[in-house]
């Protein structure tokens, strides 16, 4: 017993989150010491207050603290297009573009044989019964670039043809900011079969 | 307002930390809502019996949740060695060590003319009073090997001095696993310097 004990439980608990190892966690324990009380109490209560009154919103599966989410509930949103992303946060990510003013629909992960995800075990059939129930224009397929996304977007480009929906993939290509010189083989074929005319 | 209140102020609260910044913040916080409720409660008593319930030693000045520490008070240590170090974390150095049986006295700091800190910002008096008041024969001075470290080291052995107790300075040397090659020059003639007989 080096530490006296309540330093030594938040040490374990800092411990728990991801990429905090002992010494960061040790760190940070004897920063909370020096932080002003209410600051700590903040703190702790945003913890809890996270944990508990999030949740997910029953249409899109984002996260929220009212269902439905606030985008779900918005009326000026064009309730034609659904964008389906893999993850809450790639909704913000999307937010922040602020050029979408569609709906979206979060699968909460992406099909990976390697880590034994089917289809089954993310919210695709919710967006098939979306796709019934609401008067549905276009599927945006807006799942990472990388092997699973492309093999989720490709899946459910294949179950929902036969509902006539349009469905898009958004573009693969150079990002912005980025240089020819260092872009990887598949970026820049992709870039070169994506061209379009100016 | 992209992320629901809830989170956003978990976000800020992150971010207070040092060494997080906004987008590991985003991190933890989602990897808190996948948590099990009861860690995450767990997670915010432990804030904040932390803060309530900790507090510095009267004698030594080390972190403790009882007051004398648990090392004051042990009948078992040699009250006649004081081993003087800058910080908390230090005591919990020495004591893993499992080598050091005496006292200890953090002097929360050391002098730093470059940030404005003198003699009179750290627990200098303290360390002085404990010597009129308790039977010390060796005070051993651990500060940090470094410039700050050094110069409060030879502040504290200069005012101590008329006092009579033997006062000593840790070792500088080569760490053990060190290699010869990449050691600075100042190391190595401090290693040189300090030589002993086989």
């Amino acid at each position: 017993m080096y530490y006296p004990e309540p330093i030594s439980k938040l040490i374990d608990s800092f411990m728990k989150l991801p990429g905090i190892g002992p010494k960061t966690a040790v760190r940070l324990a004897f920063f909370v010491l020096n932080m002003k009380e209410d600051v700590v109490l903040d703190f702790a209560k945003a913890l809890v207050n996270a944990k508990r009154n999030l949740t997910y919103c029953s249409s899109c599966g984002h996260i929220t603290d009212k269902d439905p989410c606030y985008i779900c509930q918005d009326d000026k949103r064009d309730r034609s297009i659904i964008c389906v992303v893999q993850d809450p946060k790639d909704v913000i990510a999307m937010e922040k573009m602020k050029e979408y003013n569609g709906l979206y629909h979060v699968l909460h992960g992406a099909i990976s044989p390697m880590e034994g995800i089917g289809p089954e075990d993310i919210k695709i059939a919710e967006l098939f019964r979306r796709l019934q129930d609401e008067t549905v224009q276009e599927v945006i397929l807006a799942t990472n670039p990388n092997i699973e996304g492309e093999a989720t977007a490709m899946y459910i480009s294949r179950l929902l043809k036969p509902t006539g929906v349009k469905i898009t993939r958004i573009a693969h290509g150079l990002p912005v900011g980025g240089d020819l010189e260092y872009a990887d083989e598949v970026t820049l074929s992709k870039a070169l079969e994506g061209r379009r005319e100016l």
